[in-house]
């Protein structure tokens, strides 16, 4: 009988799920749909079903030893998933609580999914053996997981972490949050197609992205168009890459930490945003720290860091 | 006989040092010259003459436990001083090795003067019960420490929490570091006065700042003609407390404080500063910060606060 975690990942659309040993090897894993359900106990119910049905499917017994969750505004203190803008249960979740009426015997811990994938990388990716370092996620939006010292920065009230609302610009970008001007209206998948409909308002320049309307413009398209010689997109990257390097500098300056790690979708992109973000970060960095922060892609596969994330929070509340 | 630590604070003109018991009660303090010594050997020797003869003009014994020191560019894991740009001593200066053979035989540990700070305001001032708070230090420059977990925030090289060099505008003013905007090139009691000599030169209004030279100009003479009306002065201070506020906004998005305290003479200023600089602060945090943070006056007293700081670095060292 070895030992197991359940580690949850909690998006907009689907929960994944998968049953993760201490090196990482995702012995099963599944999703079910999250937005779905209106009712989160009908959620949960079903959520918890599926999970049964899947260890029940192994021919050995599986000793689930804890569970870890990611999920959007996931407040680790509180085990609450409070306000999350993409989730249909709307205030606070207290989702802790409610999964320990059907675990009521195993330690069960939550915290946001960039939060995750940061304790991810340092169990089983690029910061094994880091103890300062920063996962920034580059999906829809622009999460971060900030560790010091080992730790998770959690902060005062649990929700530690959110680079994606640093403040780029007065009066800036409308954001999903109610403010202007955060970091990720320009830096996140969302964020470079604003940039592309700016730059294609600009100017005059021949581009194949001008006959895509803005709901279908992906991210992949962009660095596609870039690779060909696409000028605009080209320049978007620089202009993604810029306004990143600067804020990452500003994010240096306040931990230090020895690397920052890029992880999700527009990171496929490759060097057409690492080469401008690292330019620009060293540039605005603090003298002491230049040439001293590593810039690296993330080392977790993406198709299951997200349940490799939460199962590494499940494995470190094991060790505390 | 009862316990007691020194600590030192090394300025650039002045070394200040203080025996201090654990309430932080200061039994003694004097200073030294810090700018008379181009020799670094030489000085310590003094240095350490003038605390052995403080030690000796006690009536009863004391008995010394640990030494802790703020200086600025200090690294708290290698103990050293480095490339300070205010201090004769070029280079790295192997602090704590060299005080070592002149006390072998107890801790000796050295920090920068705004982690320092911190610790003083943890452990003596309005922090006490904080878990998660960062320190401003508004003197010629912004010096900044950042408490995580009850821990000061040393980062990867030791030098963490500059804050003082976050990016505030691209190719803005020229900074003592080489980069260009930073934002104590804004927000100190420098800063304030290249801002008053900025709106000079674009305003015709009246004021008495017109007839005081750049050298002469203080930050106090500033806050006296604001609180006459001067409105050279006045937009002087809302123009800090926005860039200040906003910085402290991002801040607060890396790792979610409790408080911001502000330290330091620029804050004799009173609500001409915190005022500005709070409601820019609110107005750029990210929702879920709002209204959680508070920004407060330090609680420590300006005359001993550096060597309250270095003697709580000596504290927290005795008990880890």
């Amino acid at each position: 009988m070895t030992e197991h975690v359940i580690g949850i990942d909690i998006g907009g659309t689907f929960t994944k799920y998968g049953i993760v040993d201490k090196s990482g090897h995702c012995l099963k894993e599944s999703f079910t749909s999250t937005d779905k359900y209106n009712d989160f106990d009908v959620y949960l119910e079903n959520l918890t079903t599926e999970i049964e049905e899947t260890i029940r499917s192994f021919h050995s017994r599986i000793d689930i030893k804890a569970i870890g969750i990611g999920a959007p505004n996931g407040n680790y203190y509180k085990g609450t998933i409070e306000n999350a803008p993409n989730l249909n249960w709307k205030g606070t979740i207290r989702f802790v609580e409610k999964l320990k009426q059907y675990y009521p015997d195993i330690p069960i811990v939550l915290t946001n999914d960039a939060n995750a994938a940061a304790l991810g990388e340092m169990i089983y990716g690029g910061a094994k053996n880091m103890k300062d370092f920063i996962v920034i996620t580059l999906g829809t939006g622009l999460g971060s997981g900030i560790v010091v010292n080992g730790n998770i920065v959690y902060g005062h009230g649990g929700f530690a972490g959110e680079l994606g609302h640093m403040n780029v610009k007065h009066r800036g970008r409308d954001c999903g949050c109610g403010k202007k001007g955060c970091l990720e209206t320009y830096v996140s998948a969302t964020g470079i197609k604003r940039t592309v409909f700016k730059l294609m308002a600009e100017k005059v320049v021949e581009s194949e992205m001008r006959n895509i309307n803005f709901e279908d413009l992906t991210s992949k398209m962009i660095s596609e168009a870039a690779k060909k010689g696409d000028e605009i997109a080209i320049e978007a990257f620089e202009i993604t890459g810029r306004i990143l390097g600067v804020k990452l500098a500003d994010a240096v300056a306040c931990t230090s930490p020895e690397a920052i790690f890029l992880f999700g979708g527009l990171t496929n992109a490759g060097d057409l945003l690492l080469n401008p973000t690292k330019k620009n970060m060293e540039e605005n960095l603090f003298p002491i720290y230049k040439g001293k922060v590593k810039l690296l892609m993330s080392q977790l596969n993406e198709t299951n860091a997200a349940i490799l994330g939460a199962s590494a929070l499940a494995w470190k509340e094991l060790e505390m």
